[in-house]
C-alpha cells in the first residue's frame, strides 16, 4: 500500500481473500464471470443476474474505440446486465470498427437471451488489424457456457494483453446499517497515462445505487486512482472502465462506506497496474503537500511521476531530488522554489529548495525497495495528491521497439 | 538535414567549411572565443571586440538558474559584449547561489575590462551542488588568455557536459545588398523539451541588427528550431540562447537572408543536439501537415515526438502507425480521425484513418536509417510544423539511472 493513495479510513472494509497475490476472488453476489479455455477465441464475459444500475468512464483521446462509443451509448440510460470483453485487438482504425463492436454486444446478448443494448463491450490489443467478429462470434456459446460465480479469475486472466498476471480484489464492505461486496479486476501495463479514465475495468457491487450515485462515484473513484497513475505517459485509445450495482444485498451498508469501499477497490487495482507496468522494477507514489489546491498538487505530483529523468532515477535508486524540482518547476504551477521540501524513501534530501545534509548511501539503500515514496512539500497550502508511477527501465524501452501494438 | 525543419529558401545561404562534422568554425568577424585548457576549471568565454546588441531567451521552468536571471538583466539593455559560460555545475538550488552568477560576470568583466552588466551568463551541469567559484575566479585569467579568432571550438568544446562532440556551425551569408557571417555554438544532450528556450546556444553575426531586431529576430528562430526539438521531455532550469550581433560587417545582406541565415544556423545547432541526445541512435522529424494552425500542426507534431511508445518504435524500426494516431488523438486539438494519412520513411502505412496497404519488411527497412522521417496529414487545413526528436533507447534509461544530474 502506498501512503495518500486510497482512503484513508479503512474501517469496515475487510479485503477478500487477503493480500494482494493474484489468486481468484468472488465476485458480488449476483454476478457470473467466465473467460475461455486456453487457445480458444471467445471473449470474456461478466454478466449479472438481473439489469443492474450502471456507469461507464471512458478515455479522452480523440481517436475514440467503437468499443468505448456503444459502451456508452449502452449505459446512457444508467442500466447494463453483461460486459463482454476481447483481448489481443482493440477494433481501432479499422473499416468495420463500429459495426464489429456493435456486433460484439449483439452476439452476446442474443446468447445470453438479454437485450443488445444491455451490454457493455470493451476491447484491447493491437489497432488497425480488423476485428475476427467471425471467429469471435463463433466461440460466444463457449464463453456463456462458461460463466460460474467462481469464474472471475478467468475473466481476469482472459482480458489481459502484456500484462504478467491477472489483477482482482474484492472488499466486503460493513458498518452498522448493513455489509455489502464490492469487486473489480482490470487489464494494462502500457499506454497508461489514463487523464480521464483507464485501461479495462470491470467493478460490481451487490450495494443498490440509484443511476445518477453509480455515476458520481464511479466519476470520483477514477479521477483519484485510475486517473493518477502513469506508465508512460501515453494515453490509449481504449481505455474503459465501469461498474455495475446490482442491488441484491437484502441490507446494504451507508454512502460513506460504499464510498470508501469503491475507493478500496480502485486504489487497489491501480497499484496492481503500475506494479506491473512494462518493465518496471518498483513503484513509486510521488505524494506533493502544502499545495494552493488538489488540482495544483495532482499536477505537481503528475510532472515529476511522468518525467523521464525522475523516472529513471528511481530506477537507478538515485535520491536526484534536483531532476524532482526541475519536474516540480515545469508543472505550470506557481511555488516558491525556496519553500520546497523533498523526501525520498522518508529521507529528507532537500530542504527549502536546498540540499539537506543527507547520507547518500542510506538514501541509495532505502530507495531499493519495490514500492518507494517521493514526498515533495511546496509550502502553498493545505492541499495534497499522490500520483503512482514506476521505475522506466532498460527492460521497457527493449519491449516497446519489438512488440507492435 | 530533416525536411520542413529550417528554412526552405537556402539561397545566399553558404555553409562555413561546409558539412556538419564538429570541427573549427570561423567565428563572425570581431568576435573572439576560447576554452580553458584540458583539466582546468576555467570557463568559456565568447567576447565581442565591441559593445554589440544582444537579445537573450532563457528557459520557462518556474526553477531558474541565477544564470539565466543575470543575463536577463544584463541584457535587458539590448547589449553586450561578453559571453562567460561553465560548465559542471548549474548552480541551481545552491544557497549563494545568485551571488555566485553575479560574480561570474564580474569576475569576466574586470579581467576583460569592462563593464559587469556588459556580460552575460550561462552555467550548465550539476543541481544543488555550490559552484567553485572560487576556483572558477582564479582561472579568469588564464580563460581570457586563450581568447583567439580561432578559438570558438575551444569555447565549443568547454561548454559541453555529457554531450559526445561539440556542436558549431556558421553561414556566409550574401545577397544583392551585401553579405556578412553568422555562427553559433551549442551544447545539450538531456533534459531538453524547451517548449520556450533551450539548452545553451551562443549565436553571434557582424551584421548590425538593432536591439528590437536582434530580440525579435531570436525569438522566432528559437521558437521553429529549439522549442521544436524534444529528447526527453523534460524541460532543463538553465536553457539560455544569446545573440550578440557585432555590426562589423560594412556592407550586410537584407534582413530576409539575415532571417534565413539565423534560422538556418538554429535548426542546424537543433538537428546536433538532438542527434547527440542520451543514448540516441536515430534522429525522426515528424513533420504534421493539414492542420488548421500552425499551432495546431507544432501541438500534433510535438505530441507524436515525445510520445514514449512513439519514440520506443522508431528505436525498433517498426512502422507502427497505431501509436501515432494514439499519440495525435493525445494532443488536445480537434480533427478528424478517418481523414489521418501517415507515412514512415517516405512509405504511407495508415490512409484515411486505417492501415494503408504496404509491405512491412520494406517500411522497417527504410527506418534503419540515422534520419528518419514521419509524415502526418490530419486533413483540417493548410498549416503544417516540424519538431525533431531521437529515439528512446535501452541506453538512454541505462545512462540516467546511473548519472546524477
Amino acid at each position: 500500500m502506498i501512503d495518500g493513495f486510497g482512503p484513508e479510513d479503512r474501517s469496515g472494509l475487510t479485503p477478500v481473500d487477503g493480500g494482494r497475490a493474484p489468486r481468484p476472488r468472488r465476485p458480488a453476489a449476483g454476478v457470473v464471470s467466465g473467460g475461455p479455455p486456453p487457445g480458444q477465441p471467445a471473449p470474456a464475459l461478466v454478466v449479472a443476474d438481473d439489469p443492474a444500475t450502471a456507469a461507464v468512464v471512458t478515455t479522452r483521446n480523440l481517436v475514440k474505440a467503437p468499443s468505448c462509443t456503444v459502451s456508452e451509448q449502452h449505459a446512457a440510460d444508467g442500466s447494463a446486465q453483461a460486459i463482454v470483453i476481447n483481448a489481443g485487438n482493440a477494433n481501432v482504425a479499422t473499416p468495420d470498427g463500429d459495426a464489429h463492436a456493435l456486433a460484439l454486444a449483439s452476439s452476446a446478448a442474443q446468447e445470453l437471451g438479454i437485450d443488445t443494448d444491455a451490454v457493455l463491450v470493451m476491447s484491447t490489443g493491437v489497432i488497425g488489424v480488423p476485428l475476427p467478429i467471425d471467429r469471435i462470434q463463433a466461440a460466444m456459446p463457449a464463453a456463456v457456457a462458461a460463466l460460474s460465480p467462481a469464474g472471475a479469475a478467468d475473466a481476469a486472466t482472459a482480458m489481459l494483453t502484456t500484462d504478467t498476471h491477472p489483477k482482482q480484489v474484492a472488499f466486503r464492505l460493513s458498518d452498522g446499517q448493513g455489509s455489502a461486496t464490492i469487486a473489480g479486476m482490470a487489464k494494462g501495463v502500457g499506454m497508461i497515462e489514463p487523464n480521464m479514465a483507464t485501461l479495462l475495468v470491470v467493478l460490481a457491487t451487490d450495494a443498490p445505487l440509484g443511476t445518477g450515485l453509480v455515476r458520481q462515484l464511479l466519476r470520483r473513484a477514477v479521477k483519484v486512482t485510475f486517473n493518477r497513475i502513469s506508465v508512460d505517459g501515453d494515453g490509449s485509445t481504449s481505455d474503459t472502465a465501469a461498474l455495475l450495482a446490482t442491488g441484491s444485498a437484502p441490507t446494504p451498508p451507508g454512502l460513506d462506506t460504499l464510498t470508501r469501499g469503491l475507493h478500496a477497490v480502485c486504489a487497489d487495482l491501480a497499484l496492481q497496474v503500475v506494479a506491473d507496468g512494462e518493465g518496471a522494477s518498483r513503484v513509486a507514489g510521488v505524494t506533493v503537500r502544502g499545495a494552493a489546491t488538489e488540482s495544483d498538487a495532482e499536477a505537481l505530483a503528475r510532472s515529476v511521476a511522468t518525467s523521464l529523468l525522475v523516472r529513471a532515477a528511481i530506477h537507478g535508486a538515485d535520491p536526484n531530488w534536483g531532476r524532482i524540482l526541475m519536474a516540480l518547476g515545469n508543472a505550470g504551477v506557481e511555488f516558491d522554489p525556496r519553500r520546497v521540501s523533498v523526501r525520498c524513501a522518508g529521507i529528507t534530501v532537500c530542504r527549502f529548495g536546498v540540499a539537506a545534509s543527507f547520507d547518500r548511501g542510506q538514501a541509495a539503500a532505502a530507495m531499493q525497495r519495490d514500492e518507494v515514496t517521493i514526498e515533495v512539500d511546496v509550502g502553498s497550502g493545505g492541499a495534497q495528491a499522490t500520483v503512482l508511477t514506476c521505475d522506466l527501465t532498460p527492460e521497457y524501452v527493449r519491449f516497446n521497439a519489438e512488440y507492435t501494438t
